[in-house]
């Protein structure tokens, strides 16, 4: 583990394609219940390394090793399992069969058999924050295998070794489950992961990162001659709306809610809460009780340089503009930040909006003094394309239901009275949203959809039983749930 | 209807932009059965104004009147009607509920409920092939208006008088039915075209027509401060493989589905065979049939100057490839061009591949010999993203097996011992495919699953119950298909 990573060469690029390549017609006729295993067992190798896993990325990453990074660990491994579960039911494939039927309108029907298949090779690019659960064997591998494409994983340079070690545990377990060789690889280095986005037998790519990271690889992604699906999840300042009842009735409980959520993790979540609208005359003492709360509180080491760099970038802009008054410094005694608050109108912030709306990826968030709900809501309607958006309000004001209306016409999850951070792996999880939040308003990052996006479909026309694949012969021999002649069986 | 069509002003675009945005979120609120109702006045109103439309669209696309484009009607109004059943079902809200369950693993789950919602405002270009089924009422048209997304159409310049009357019928049934105004507009000329694709009030984009349009379009889509999903369906040159045991068995019948496939509709389909390919051996036989054939047959209008243009020139590129032998020279005598024949050998094709694989939208078709099956599943492999690619085999052979897995990674939709014209409207249909088919593999424009193209997913957490939308409602209110804790519930 003391041997350095180094970038990965072309020649060491295209030997990975190519078994990527290769690995792609074997891996996607494994059946969903062979390939659910193979997520179980490279669920099993990395729970079981864990005692060497989770200090190498304490080291890299400078995070907690407990609770933070062995809980990651375990969302890493919850994760393949549960989209192990979830294709080994195969409702993922979408079976729809239509019956022959010559009185159909418009010219009859023929035998027509429909599923979801592997798009193929797949590049995803680790993100930094989360050095497992958004890293090597994080979601978008996870989503991939399980949706039967090759992996070809771009290791994020601030965990380095992390990733190889990873990379070298999973590819194993894979390998030993019966996946073909090639079917998941790990390269290093930006000019690898630009080369293999470019290249013929990527198919699809899939990105957790900055917003300057995801345009660029999205833009490059569409300049092909062939130009494929980039899924970049690009951050959010997820912004937090109290209404004036809210503020009322438990002004303080909020204020507690918001600092704990916005310096989770040292702030460094793409779902932090970015600004907090609340209302002008409950603003006075909200802010002095944050303020008092924040000057307790300690620094903590951000990720890597890069990250600290571009915090301490976006936070100076922020501080010297005109219109943001400092409510709390964070100091940096050595330890890294401690976090900041600062406070604006939402006159102000409206009218600066593109300089003020940034995301500051770091433990910083705005507190924003809002006159009326007219002025809310036209703050609201200002935002395009965010991760979440948060409602803090009493049920009866009406104020609440247009928000909740405007939010869900902008935001990819809408919260009520809860707090952003903190994104469980479930069924009905949406981790998205319109652009800027990504570039793929139609999909999620997390939870048992997030496999869309690496099937497309196929169908087959009057092709025999014996020819078609197991999945869309009559009988249901694989027993998946079905849509037979537009009636769904499950 | 004798007032010349004149090209939308920048001033009448910026009014219907408007009012698509204004339509959006009270269309977006309308009941899916609301919806469906709204479509099925179109489509009664469309059809009770087919005798004045149908005359209309022979005397701009020189289509026959009968069965022709009065069965395209037919199509057109059948789709409206199928989808209003789709949504009158709900499945496609692919409505999630998790419930709240601390022993949910990384951390527990909040209460979250997942729906899909309309995308908003959507640019339709119409295409001028099929001037009802894929233009103005067409299938777009209709899976937009289906998701709950105000719809502005692009007209074909192909139509422009049929497609301003359609688009008056379809914007007053939507109108009487209870749509919000706005929901439905119709705009003229190029510029306006590519004005709305660049607008920000437009969300998405659908298109049906060439490569070179298609192209453009999606990356103009691209080339925005905030991109939208642009589906663009580019046509094919859908391959047919003819292997040895077919030829042997029904060489002569083969021969006569082709010639009536690539001919249909004088070949100005994007589903025309443009490649048979055929074993040496059974081709001279074969070819002589079709040329014999072919010598009796008449030309037929194209749509269009521009279509005739093109036509005549790709034409006349194939022809005087050194490589291609003309079997059969279709004359025009004042009609139209009859149909065209011609041949190479596979060996020729792949190493002139991008010389001789192209789309000649017209009647116009390529029988291509090949030595072997390796030749055969060389070529097969060599084609990268079509809307079709069919087999003629016998079920016991193993190259047919090969050739139905192969093609299945590179077509939307794999046909055995039949002819890919003719694209039925149901629940399992596919009508897509990889680029260069499509510039959306993960979508289909024909077909019940249309309509996903104009939805995206927003997850609600611990929303009260009265400021939910009433589809993720406790008790099921509206009566949907669900999945609740994971399990499909119809």
């Amino acid at each position: 583990m003391t041997t350095p990573v180094v970038a990965t060469t072309d020649q060491e690029l295209d030997a990975v394609l190519d078994a990527a390549a290769a690995a792609s017609a074997p891996f996607a006729a494994m059946t969903p219940r062979d390939r659910a295993r193979s997520l179980r067992a490279v669920a099993d190798a990395l729970d079981a390394a864990a005692g060497e896993l989770v200090p190498l990325a304490h080291a890299e990453s400078r995070l907690p090793a407990a609770p933070r990074l062995s809980g990651e660990l375990g969302r890493t491994t919850f994760q393949l399992r549960l989209l192990s579960e979830v294709i080994d039911e195969g409702g993922h494939l979408e079976v729809t069969i239509d019956s022959p039927d010559p009185t159909w309108p418009a010219g009859g029907r023929p035998d027509l058999r429909r599923m979801l298949v592997p798009v193929g090779p797949v590049v995803v690019f680790a993100a930094s924050n989360f050095p497992f659960a958004f890293s090597v064997a994080g979601g978008d591998t996870a989503a991939a295998l399980a949706a039967g494409c090759p992996v070809v994983l771009k290791a994020h340079p601030g965990h380095p070794r992390l990733s190889a070690r990873t990379g070298e545990i999973v590819a194993a377990a894979l390998a030993a489950s019966g996946a073909p060789a090639g079917a998941f690889a790990v390269v290093h280095g930006e000019s690898a992961g630009r080369a293999a986005v470019l290249d013929p037998r990527i198919r699809a790519g899939a990105f957790t990162g900055s917003p300057t990271g995801g345009r660029a690889l999205y833009d490059l992604a569409n300049s092909r001659a062939t130009p494929i699906p980039f899924y970049a999840e690009m951050g959010s300042v997820n912004p937090v709306f109290v209404t004036s009842g809210a503020a009322a009735v438990r002004g303080a409980d909020i204020a507690d809610g918001y600092l704990g959520s916005y310096t989770l993790g040292a702030g460094q979540f793409c779902t932090k809460p970015g600004l907090l609208f609340v209302p002008a005359d409950a603003a006075p003492d909200l802010e002095r009780q944050l303020a008092a709360a924040l000057a307790e509180r300690a620094g903590a080491p951000l990720l890597n340089e890069r990250i600290a760099d571009g915090y301490a970038q976006v936070l100076d802009t922020l501080t010297a503009h005109p219109a943001v008054r400092v409510l709390s410094a964070g100091r940096d005694n050595g330890d890294g930040p401690a976090p900041t608050l600062l406070g604006c109108t939402a006159a102000d912030l409206f009218t600066w909006w593109h300089e003020l709306v940034v995301e500051c990826f770091g433990p910083t968030s705005v507190v924003v003094r809002y006159a009326d709900d007219a002025e809310l809501l036209a703050c609201a309607r200002r935002f395009t394309g965010e991760l979440t958006a948060t409602v803090h309000g009493e049920g009866g004001e009406p104020v609440a239901a247009t928000l909740l209306a405007e939010l869900s016409d902008r935001a990819g999850r809408v919260l009520w009275n809860g707090w952003p951070t903190g994104v469980s792996v479930t069924y009905a999880m949406q981790h998205g949203g319109p652009y800027p939040a990504t570039t793929a308003p139609l999909h999620t990052s997390v939870g048992t959809t997030s496999l869309r996006r690496f099937l497309r479909p196929v169908c087959y026309q009057n092709v025999p039983q014996t020819l078609l694949p197991e999945a869309l012969r009559d009988g249901n021999p694989l027993e998946l749930p079905r849509r037979v002649d537009g009636t769904i069986q499950v």
